[in-house]
Order: structure tokens, then sequence, then C-alpha cells
């Protein structure tokens, strides 16, 4: 019963009309969940937003439109062509298609109001209109948080990072993860070393593919970018270092590569490893890996990623990094920042289709209370009582249906205790509760009841 | 510094471009809040969540964009005119300017899977491309919730819902409030009697205006109805019944109005005014008021309104009604429902506004360490176990900068303590703590410390 609507016809680009008038199933590429995967949805979200707000950072909501010139101001190339955009009036207006962009434009006009380090959080919709396919999303969550630094930030918050991923995924509990990092400036600097600096940016894009495509392909696509087979050949040796977070920074430092950014990187990379034991991240959980390129150019130095190890082909589920500048197209004050990003739809639906994410019940409601009689009085009190303890309570109010439908009701939500409230209750003073779990059956007074339900 | 910026230039409809080469302002009519503000929003936020989850509500998130057939299936009159329109491919698209419309064809896709009565409620965005002005918002907050039932709902659910608005507006604390309650059936028994009806929907418009335009517009627009002055004078009469509930129940009856949907109307108003008693709700909370009329054709019952007693200007701040059916448009099935629905942004704006809503730290933060030296390790351990306690905490890296800076950001977000470790510290094994509201600075050891905090 795991069974999520989008998925259904998800490989077809046409769908077929319906018998009704209208097709009642949302767009494709849209999720919308049942109410048992809904609540397991939310639980995920609360647990990113409280791990998030116990490091301090502070909520936005930013509007989900923008002017178009300011999103597209950002946007290039694959981005650009899936913004959903559209005209009210004279103005020209699109959907956002991440959370950065309106952050670099809110942080541009309120930066007098703000307290830098400017700590922030957002749990929002984005909109991508790409080619519909099988796990792909054109409305999705991202949960993000950013740093940001007014001129400067200081490189800890790039060690404290790993340890905000550490704690989020220790407490979703999908098991052992791993926190990749690397740094920019290493590639950087080796392209400058190898003089191919100019073409940085499409080697990049390959390496980023490297798990996708595997080691040949990428091999493929570096020559395709008429580098020389000495060139490539140091490039895929580079990316591929492996060994303990130790040996390869040894390994990096045995390169001997002569740049500034290159050495400049090692040192950034050195010292935000051995910070981030400090944080008390398990030095079991992060791992220096030097294919982590986070193809954009928007980073400048350290970058991130994480996955989940035993569902590596689920691929990154947590990845950002540093950039030097927020918000240049917006203000000339630097604003250099680290951050990440979880996209939390995907993750949900990758989980729930390997059956990882385990659905329960279709509601939070933990007690169902049946009056047998006309007489609502007891049951309205108790279910006072109840919610006013937190306890999600409900009142089944079709006291002429059988017993069998109402507590049908109990059942198909998955609802775990019921209280019988008839005339034998009334005259009594005492509630009976019943266990849908077990089946076990009791007599309770109230103040016994509260307890046991608590 | 209540300062919410869309307000900023709210009643110019051109904007003027800055100096930057972007403007940076959201859109007009876009609510974009500082810290302090988005904290007390998003409480507010969550106590409406928390108490709709108390009464049995289960979540649900449905998709902001809808095919355009979907909305404009529903859509009439002034709404289609606002609804953001968009193209993609070839789908013609909309962003949904309620959360109605998505619930009706999210039950009509999925009634097979869901237990009746099917109760959810829904917080989100909807988008209302409206003329910007002064408290019009396009993108603004609703939070719902409907009882759908399967053919037919319990009338008592319209009793339970005034407890709901009654549990939400006490926990919301904006003073004393009055929950309205009228009952269609008896206007549209009353037109009957008048032989009025065909003019119904005009009538109940007119109505709805009452408090806008005071008693002598309607009376005006009413006559424009072409509707004899005898007519308009009972309708005005009835709509200005005063007096508590049982004199306007008595009233009603007196009237000898020969209407079988009359006579319902006040047999099923006079049955819920009883019930809502036992539910709980002070009856200085609640009130027939048989001017509310919900112009919309869709109610068919009980419809409700809410008003702050102490800010009677700002109008009903959470409304709604019994309907007959939700789904016509996508089902032949049944679904009479009844919901309300609370416009959280609007009523954010106007209680900000009026300073109701005072703001306060722009953080969530409540422990800020400060280590006075290179080694982090104590500071770390020490944010690790208050973070693992539920104390949000910060750790300021920034060691190299003076004293006053760092404690300048604590006073400017608001953080009220903040936690010295210096060689000192390190070496007696203390923390010195500092009460930033007090000033008061003391010596603990971590116990005492996480004691105090707590």
């Amino acid at each position: 019963k795991n069974m999520l609507f989008f998925n259904k016809k998800e490989k077809e680009e046409v769908e077929e009309p319906q018998n009704k008038e209208l097709r009642t199933k949302p767009l494709s590429g849209f999720m919308e969940l049942l109410p048992a995967e809904q609540i397991v949805f939310n639980k995920m979200l609360e647990t990113i937003r409280r791990s998030y707000e116990r490091f301090g950072f502070i909520p936005m909501d930013n509007p989900v439109l923008e002017r178009a010139e300011v999103l597209l101001a950002k946007a290039g190339g694959e981005t650009e062509k899936q913004i959903y955009q559209l005209k009210k009036g004279d103005t020209e207006l699109a959907m956002r298609f991440d959370l950065t962009v309106p952050l670099a434009r809110y942080v541009a006009e309120n930066w007098r109001e703000l307290a830098f380090p400017f700590k922030r959080y957002a749990i929002g919709k984005v909109y991508r209109g790409e080619r519909a396919q099988a796990g792909r999303f054109r409305e999705f969550y991202q949960c993000d948080i950013d740093v940001i630094g007014n001129e400067k930030l200081d490189f800890r918050f790039d060690a404290e990072i790993p340890s905000i991923i550490y704690t989020v995924f220790k407490e979703l509990g999908f098991g052992k993860f791993t926190i990749q990092i690397n740094n920019r400036k290493i590639f950087n600097g080796l392209f400058a070393g190898l003089e191919v600096s100019e073409k940085s940016k499409e080697i990049m894009q390959s390496i980023d593919r490297l798990e996708k495509i595997g080691v040949e392909n990428v091999k493929k696509e570096l020559e395709d970018l008429k580098l020389s087979s000495s060139v490539v050949e140091q490039i895929l040796n580079f990316i591929q270092l492996k060994g303990s977070n130790l040996e390869i920074l040894e390994g990096l430092e045995k390169l001997e590569i002569k740049d500034v950014k290159f050495e400049e990187g090692i040192k950034d990379l050195k010292e935000v490893v051995s910070m981030i034991k400090q944080f008390g991240v398990s030095e079991s959980n992060f791992k220096i890996d030097l294919s982590i390129a986070r193809g954009l150019d928007y980073y400048t130095g350290t970058v991130y990623e994480t996955r989940l190890d035993e569902y590596p082909e689920i691929g990154s589920v947590c990845s950002g990094g540093r950039y030097d500048d927020l918000a240049s197209q917006y203000t000339d004050k630097r604003l250099p920042g680290v951050g990440i990003s979880i996209g939390l739809t995907r993750l949900f639906d990758q989980l729930i289709k390997k059956e990882v994410i385990k659905v329960g019940s279709a509601t939070l409601t933990k007690v169902l209370i049946l009056p047998m009689t006309e007489n609502f009085e007891l049951s309205l009190d108790l279910a006072t009582k109840l919610r006013e303890k937190g306890t999600s309570t409900e009142v089944s109010f079709d006291i002429e249906a059988k017993m069998d439908k109402r507590l049908g009701y109990a059942n198909k939500l998955g609802i775990p205790f019921v209280v019988f409230i008839g005339p034998d209750e009334i005259s009594k003073g005492v509630y009976t509760l019943k266990n849908m779990l077990t089946g076990e059956q009791e007599e309770l007074n109230e103040e016994a009841l509260l307890e046991k339900i608590k």
C-alpha cells in the first residue's frame, strides 16, 4: 500500500482522459500523498526543521513568485528553460526554482536590519518544469540552511555544516551515511597547474557525472574536450585518489603541484577535516572525496555531498558548499556564505519506493470516543480534557450507525484507543477503554484513563 | 520597528527602480517578513496547526499548480480574473486560489482510500492577482479544516466547528472574540416566503456587505434590485433582529413564515446552538447573527464568521460553513461537508499594524557560546549537549573580533544567555554564564549550567 499517486503513470507523457469530465489526478511530476504517507513526510520535515533550529538558524519564508528579471539574473542554461514564467498585467513573473536566489535578494534588500553572520533556514516548494520522468519532480521541497557573512565569513562554519548534516541524518534514521567533502580550490589549482583552466567548467561537469556514468565515460568526455591524454590521465588519477582522510591529504601534498590555490585548498581542507572531529561528527561518517565537484560555478571553497551507505543509487541526499559572494547581481556588498540543501521530496519518494520508509496509521488521532446514547456531555467533556493534555481526540457522532461501522473507522485509520461511553458508563461514572491493537478492554475512571493514554 | 516590507509603498501601483540594477523588494502584495516577525508568524501558524491536529484532522498538502481546467471549473466572476495562469508545453496551468478546490479534486480521486467522515487540515499559500491595495495580498496563507461525509454528514459536526474556532482563538490569545452563526436555509426560506428567490444571490451579496457599507447603503442596493419597499423593509428588519440567542430564535419563530426551508433552518440553528454549549464553548463567545450570509453559492446550511471584539474593523478572521456537495464537478458521488478557513497572512498583517502582535527576539537561539581561545573543544562539546536537550545554541567562531562586537551579535538578535569559555574556565572546569537581560553573571559547572538554562 505504499502508493504514491504520481507514480501510477509516471512513464507516460500523455495522460488518458478518464470517464469523469475532469481529470482528478494531480499533474505529473507533482507529488500528492495519501494521509498515511503525508504524516511520515511531515515528520521528516519537522525533524529537519528542529535540527536546523537547534543550530540557531532563523526561519525565512520568501514568496514563491518573483519578478522574472530577478530569477533570470541568476539562472542560465538548463535551469532557465525549466522556469515557470507567467505574466500578470504588465509584470513578467516567475516561480522560484530554488531557495537561494530569493535569499540573495532578501539579504541584499535587508542587510542593514540583519545581524551577521546571518544564519537562516528555509523549507519550501520550488518549481522546475523538467521533462516528466520517474523520480523527477516539477514541484518539490527544498530544506536549506545558509550562513552568510558580511564581507567575510569564518572558515569554521565550513566545519560546522557537516555537524548539522550529521545531526539531521542521525535523527532521520535511515542507517549509515557518509558526508563527502572536497574543496574547489584544489580543482582550480589542479586545472591551473595542468594549464586547462579555461575548460574547468566543462571538466567539472564531467567529473560530477562520475558516479552516474562511470570512469570510462568520464574519460571519453574529457577526451572530447580535446585535453591531452596525459592531462586526462592526471585528472582521472587525481579524482580517484583513495584511502583514509589522512592518506588522501598526504597523497595531495605529494603531488607537489606548485599552485597557490591548490596549496590553499589543501590547507583549508585539512583544517576543516580536523575541526569536523571536534564538532562531534564520528570519523566513520565523513570522508574526503576528490571527485566531488558540484558543477555549479557558484561554489568556491568547501563542497559537500551526502550519501546513504545502504542506498548509494539514490545519489547525494544533501549537498552544498562555500561561495564567495551570494548576491553580486543585487548588491555591491560582498556576502560570502556556506550552505546546504536537502531535496526532501525526492528523498522521500526514493525511500518509500525502497520500502525503507514504512507508513503507519493514516491519522494523528490517538483516541476515538464512542458515545452510545444521545447524551454527549460526558464524551465531549472527556474529549476536551484529552485535547488539553495534547492528545489528538475525535468523537464519533454517528450514534445511529452500527458498532461495526463505527469501529471500522478507527480500524481503517489506525486509531490506537477507543473509549465507549454508554448508559452503564454514565451511571457508574467510568469509561470503557479498548486498546485496538491488543483488543484488551478495561473499565477505568477518568484519572486512570488520562494517565493510561498519556 | 514593526516594519513589513510590503507596506513601504503599498499605495503606489508603479514602483520606482532603485539605484541597484535589480529591484530587490518582493513584489507588491507578497508578504516577506524580517526574522523577528517571521518567528511570531510561525508561532501563530503552529498554534493553529496544533489545535487542528488535536481535533483529529489529518494533514494534507496539495500542489500549488493545477490544470487550468480544474481550477476554472469551480471559479467564476471576480475569482477567475484573479487566477495566475501559465502555460508549460501544451498544458494550461493555474496557481490555486484556495485550498478547497484541490481538496475537492483530491477526495474525488481518492475516496476509495479514505475513511469517512474525512477530516483534513491544510495550511498553505494561495494566489489571487488582485489589484494591489493596502491590506490585500496576492500570495497568502490559508489555514483550512473540512469534514467531508460520504453521501451524508452528521449535523453535529456543524456544532463541533465552533469549538475548534474557540480553541484556536483562545490559544492565539488576541482577546475576546465572537463566533457568529447563521443558517442559509433561513435566508432561502425567507426569500421564498417573500417571493424573491430568483434574486437571492444578489440580495445575499448585499447583505454580506452590511458591515462594510452600513444599513443605508444595503437598503439602496436592495432597492436597486427592484425589490418592493415592503420586501426591502422585511429583509432589513430580519437581518437586524437582535437579542440573546434565545430571543433571536423566538423572534424567528414569531415571524410565522410558512416555508419548509425556513422552518428547517430554524430547527437546525436551534440544535446547533444548543450543542455548541455542550462542546465547551462559552456562551459569551458565540452569537446568532442573521446578517451573516457568506455570499458564495457554495454554502447550504450553517455559516460562520468570527470577529475579534476589540478589533471589529478587521472583519471576519475565520469563516466557513456547511455545503451540500464538495466535488460535483469531479465526481457523481455526493460529498457533503463543513469547513472553515483562517486567512493567516491578512490577520497577522492587521494585528502587527495595530501593534497587537509585538515582535520579540530575531532568533530562536537561547544560548550563544563564546570561546575566548583557539581551543574550541569544550565549547563545541557544550553546544552539542545543549542541542541534545533541545536548546537552540550557537557558537561564536570569530575569536579574533572584539568582545563588544561578539556580544553585539547576541544583543542585536536578542539571545538571552551567553556562555564565556576562556583559559580560566577551561582550567577550572567551569562556565561563565551571562544573563543578557539582567546582566547577571555567574560561574557554574556543567550540570548546574544545563539545569539553569533548561
